[in-house]
């Protein structure tokens, strides 16, 4: 009941911990369980939702179902429950999926740690499908933890940028007008079916662009370049406070303000505040030339917090040198120790890059180092290509 | 003449020096212009093209009309045009847009070269667009050097993947049947509105996904994808026939074949005819550890070819070095040039970069580091990330 009806702002993609939600999409749809639950009052209706997620995929043109295609490596149905999870109002997600895909189903969620999840099989058809998923909401059935909702989402598997404000809409259209499972997906047209047909008085509820369907692999790509945009906004600068490197880190971070939207900084003390908010971008200054020590320490806290599940998290090592007047031919055995951090924490799916930045006593030069420090930062992390992990880039 | 009926297969993207094809797609429409060059005779019909393009992008969420925004730099609608321009039998292109925009769309014809364009200013609506590009066309104008044409396609500039089979299949249909253009915009839906309204026969051309609508910034992800992907297909590696030389990147090349799906080999004789093919994408194999000279012959070449006016090319110098047992300290000044030399071909969007290949005796170690190697070179081309030129990685 904590937040019925929800409201504030966030970062649209913020996952279970943050409630907030900006945005608005569509073509989710409602249907009303009769009497399941009428007790529950008017100010929190018992809501579940049901994911049809039997489909075969057959447009996608690529042999894996479009619901289990990886985006940033993780099937998309995943990126759909995370969006419902967040909402804290929903109770209990059932998903519809066919026999044969029920243990990849099963591996899905226990590897990205979904909860409130309850699996039954697909039908033949999408309808036959969303049947399955409500019988099981509806029937008191003795060993289930299903509660019997008031009014159950019906979402499609392949739209997984839904946000909260839409969901609450249909829902409180569900309540008032009794909506059909009919009414969201395709139109004025289908609410005249749901008319004649059913004698169901249908309810348009406008959404936002953003929810639209992945059918094609153009989709994939989209949804993969929103997904990666939207987690490449805010980055962190972790730094010690001596002086001299906080002097030069503070200039790194003014140049880094020209390529991101949100750049903060901290000495590590508020890191964990930092990656409870969900930030999945860091830049590790370190002091010592060939010292890893802080960005060890790092990636000891971000292993341990287990932030990477969800998205590919990126590390970026920035050491400072003047290597023009230090040859760095010495030190680069050191350095090309990053390499082998980096496969061990790609296990986790942290992406470490080393990059080394010129620092020069000409201020010039330090300006347009710094400048092109900033750029390739900004490349790293909007790009999140896992190929170049453990590169030592020169700035 | 000589295309007509178009046949054959080849790349795609290919552009104007390729007329094969393969795939299909939909959406172009074409209107009979009567009593105009009917005389061509049914083998082949004066073909000309209409695109409506003084749209203003509201949907989009940018400031930039669509038809505008730039995918790898390069704006939409350019590669609308180099997709009708491939098709030899369209003889005449007219693009229509609003006055304000009319400075802009010059500069784009001749920055890309797109040859036969003609530009009329846009109505209020798309249709008073097509009639001013229709007025042109039929129009015999003393100083104008457009022919009246049998056949106009009316094409979205918003749909850059168009195919010549589904452009063939729309100027056939034309002939025969009389299209209006409403016909294929909005399927069955239209055909009969065009029957209702405009006692016209219209036909539906069944096309492909392929050819959808740029409508959303999504799309624009969307495309930028699949231009990607396309350009990346093939790539080329450059390299002197010297035995030694020649082993490692042959084995390097066959690693290459498990990332990418065309390989091919050339000692640089041939060069001229990969250019004139359109492979976009080029591994240069040095000789000499810190001897770039390879590498410059080759970019001479291709800042002579003009080859990266459409697309940016991706070009990757590979040194092969034992530096474990050869510290590369002293060797990395030379190699740094390479961000030099960079800089300078950036600005006619060929994108260098320096690859580093550990080359020791261990056979297993070596296995790996060229393995390493083709993982790196498949994700520079994937990606064409010019934040990252200049850069020596290391496999």
């Amino acid at each position: 009941m904590e937040s019925w009806p929800p409201g504030g702002s966030g970062p649209a993609e913020a996952g279970r911990r943050l409630r907030g939600l900006h945005g608005a999409d569509l073509a989710a749809s409602a249907s009303l369980l009769s009497g399941a639950g009428a007790e529950a009052g008017c100010s929190a209706p018992a809501v579940a939702a049901v994911l049809p997620a039997g489909g075969s995929g057959e447009r996608m043109g690529v042999p894996t179902p479009k619901q289990f295609c990886p985006i940033l490596e993780r099937p998309l149905i995943s990126y759909t429950l995370q969006a419902l999870e967040r909402v804290s109002w929903i109770k209990d997600i059932v998903v519809a999926v066919t026999g044969e895909n029920m243990e990849a189903m099963k591996y899905i969620i226990q590897r990205y740690q979904h909860k409130g999840i309850s699996l039954v099989e697909s039908g033949v058809t999408r309808h036959r499908s969303i049947f399955n998923g409500l019988k099981a909401l509806a029937e008191d059935q003795p060993n289930c933890r299903l509660s019997k909702p008031e009014v159950v989402i019906i979402h499609d598997a392949v739209r997984p940028f839904v946000e909260e404000d839409v969901l609450f809409k249909v829902v409180t259209a569900a309540k008032e007008h009794g909506c059909s499972d009919y009414d969201l997906e395709f139109g004025t047209e289908c609410l005249h079916l749901a008319l004649k047909y059913c004698h169901i008085k249908a309810k348009l509820i406008e959404g936002s662009p953003d929810l639209w369907k992945v059918t094609y692999k153009r989709d994939l790509y989209a949804a993969e370049s929103i997904i990666k945009e939207r987690i490449s906004q805010q980055i962190c600068v972790v730094m010690d406070t001596k002086e001299d490197e906080e002097h030069v880190g503070h200039r790194l971070k003014e140049m880094l303000k020209n390529e991101l939207n949100h750049v903060k900084v901290t000495s590590g003390r508020d890191l964990q505040q930092i990656i409870l908010e969900q930030c999945y971008n860091f830049v590790c200054v370190n002091v010592m030339t060939s010292d890893f020590e802080e960005t060890q320490k790092l990636l000891n806290m971000l292993e341990e917090s287990n932030l990477s599940i969800l998205y590919p998290v990126v590390v970026i090592s920035v050491q400072f040198l003047d290597y023009e007047s230090v040859p760095f031919g010495q030190k680069m055995g050191n350095l090309m120790q990053i390499r082998e951090f980096a496969k061990e924490v790609k296990k986790t799916n942290i992406l470490l890059y080393g990059l080394l930045v010129y620092y020069p006593q000409d201020e010039q030069k330090l300006q347009e180092s710094l400048r092109q420090g900033a750029t390739i930062i900004a490349a790293l992390i909007k790009e999140r290509n896992s190929g170049l992990i453990g590169q030592l880039l020169v700035a």
